[in-house]
């Protein structure tokens, strides 16, 4: 998973560059922080690539982070409460987790480009199997891939939706219906709903998925798993990782030459502040850590964009031009693979 | 208290229009929309007041909102837990309440004119006595005023706070250090601490209170008292209600004429998004609003400020700048008054 991380943060970074164009010509690069907290084998660490103020992007972070610690006793309780019976070996204080993952959030400034993001990772906790008298590795996958355009093209929505299908039907016809059902009831503002719907989608959708494919094996078996080059589940969270940049390209290519008046980057500039809204007051990820004590907030803050805006009653735009169809796609989802 | 809401909304409304100029100089005027819903002595009413757009401010609204319905056995047992044990009705399907209050926030065009907020309210339950078996009426009030700058001014930090202090200090010098410590507990931005304090404050403070004079009388003799023109509590609340405009006036009328720089521009949308932060991670009253089904919305979003930035490691102003020494005071609060 480590290695899928750092890889998919790789390419999709090269190929963005790619999209910025040369120096010379405004094109901007990422620039890369590795940060680490903690010692004695807790705690974590990352590495931040960040591209602001590109001729493209204005906006876009791609993190790989891998943390270690000890879940306390209180936060064992929790996931147990989600149905995971987690055993904690007599005597210590907690049970030891190990996380990874990689999390994208791309604004491109062209208001008719959408703004894409994606997540894939990994949990694994070591719990005391007291019949054996040995440790345990349970591990599980979570993560998707979602679009956020500010004008609904139809075939945007069908590209994006139909490539990330492609990835999950190699692996269970029934993994994609549920998983972008999934995507559509968690990206949902429902702080906005209106007569006649449940809440306003913070975009188009895509695929989201957690856990997925847990897994219970004792240590040592574990390790031979993962040197072996894991299972099913990993083999589908790597092709759904793998799909996101054929899935994202062609839609971000396509549309970022073209014209755009002030009220176009008006409107995406509302649709920003709703993107804002859906991160601080709904998002679990962003709400976990900053509720977190020692959290590096500008990690799980470099989702938000760079600029965004909020008017008073904003005047609803007309139902029959793009971004009116796009306000009818967020309030009533649709199919599009 | 309705009068109050009703005359603070009246005379702030024409105090600003009047630093806006006319309208000929591109100086706007408030828009009111009067809202209301449910029906039966349920559901609100407001009274709201915007403007957008215009020549001294990005946005401002002033807000009354009159609010009566049943709190359901559930939110009343909130209240209970919070000290407040409330007796039901037997046989009524929970406890009434009204609630009035007005509620402001001012976010001016010029990066060196800071943003204001305000918020005076009054909040009242129906309660059934057992013993007498007859209704009591309960009642309290909450509020205050803060003062957000981008940049430190000593001179309008002590204007604020000093004016907001008067007021208080006619009714018991213990008030103000009390709420003006209130307010630097719960404006803060406790997720941006960074090592050495506990948060970063949303901006220079004033004073906040709530649970303020509560009051318990048989719902006759409150009728009379309200007549008789309300306690001492409600004297406190109109003292400091109406020492908002002295206290923000002077200090809006100093900068708003002043020169800036892009980069001035800059870093007051940055505090900006810190302002979307607080309100949209922390505020109760936003957070309440965002969760209570029927809500409305625009009403409460109608705090946010009409842009707003956010980069990725923004540097740190110089700490001999007034921008550096602002995030000092943020950091660390101070005492003013």
């Amino acid at each position: 998973m480590e290695g899928l991380a750092c890889s998919l943060q790789d390419s999709i970074c090269a190929a963005l560059e790619n999209v910025e164009g040369p120096t010379k010509g405004g094109g901007k690069r990422f620039k890369e922080d590795a940060w680490h907290r903690g010692s004695d084998g807790h705690g974590g660490g990352g590495r931040s690539r960040v591209l602001q103020g590109g001729r493209v992007f204005e906006k876009a972070g791609v993190n790989v982070s891998i943390v270690r610690g000890v879940l306390p006793p209180a936060a064992a309780r929790q996931m147990r409460a989600r149905g995971k019976a987690m055993g904690m070996r007599p005597g210590s204080d907690g049970l030891p987790f190990y996380a990874v993952g990689v999390s994208l959030v791309l604004h491109p400034r062209n208001p008719k480009a959408p703004t894409a993001h994606a997540n894939f990772r990994m949990f694994e906790v070591r719990e005391w199997d007291e019949e054996e008298g040995e440790e345990r590795a349970r591990w599980w996958y979570g993560g998707g891939a979602d679009l956020t355009p500010a004008f609904l093209d139809e075939d945007d929505a069908r590209h994006f939706h139909g490539t990330l299908k492609a990835a999950c039907d190699r692996h269970g016809s029934e993994l994609y219906p549920e998983f972008k059902r999934w995507c559509d009831r968690y990206f949902n503002n429902t702080h906005r709903a209106s007569p006649g719907d449940d809440g306003e989608r913070r975009g188009i959708g895509g695929v989201f998925f957690d856990d997925f494919g847990e897994t219970s094996l004792p240590a040592k078996e574990a390790e031979a798993a993962s040197a072996a080059g894991g299972g099913e589940a990993f083999a589908f969270v790597r092709d759904v990782g793998q799909s996101f940049l054929p899935a994202y390209l062609p839609v971000l290519v396509r549309h970022v030459g073209e014209s755009f008046t002030p009220d176009d980057k008006r409107w995406q500039q509302i649709r920003r502040g709703r993107y804002v809204e859906f991160n601080l007051v709904h998002d679990r990820g962003t709400k976990f850590g900053l509720h977190t004590p020692g959290s590096r907030i500008e990690s799980i803050l470099v989702s938000l964009p760079e600029t965004a805006r909020w008017e008073y009653q904003a005047e609803e735009p007309p139902a029959d031009s793009p971004a009116g169809r796009l306000m009818e796609a967020l309030r009533r989802p649709r199919d599009w693979a």
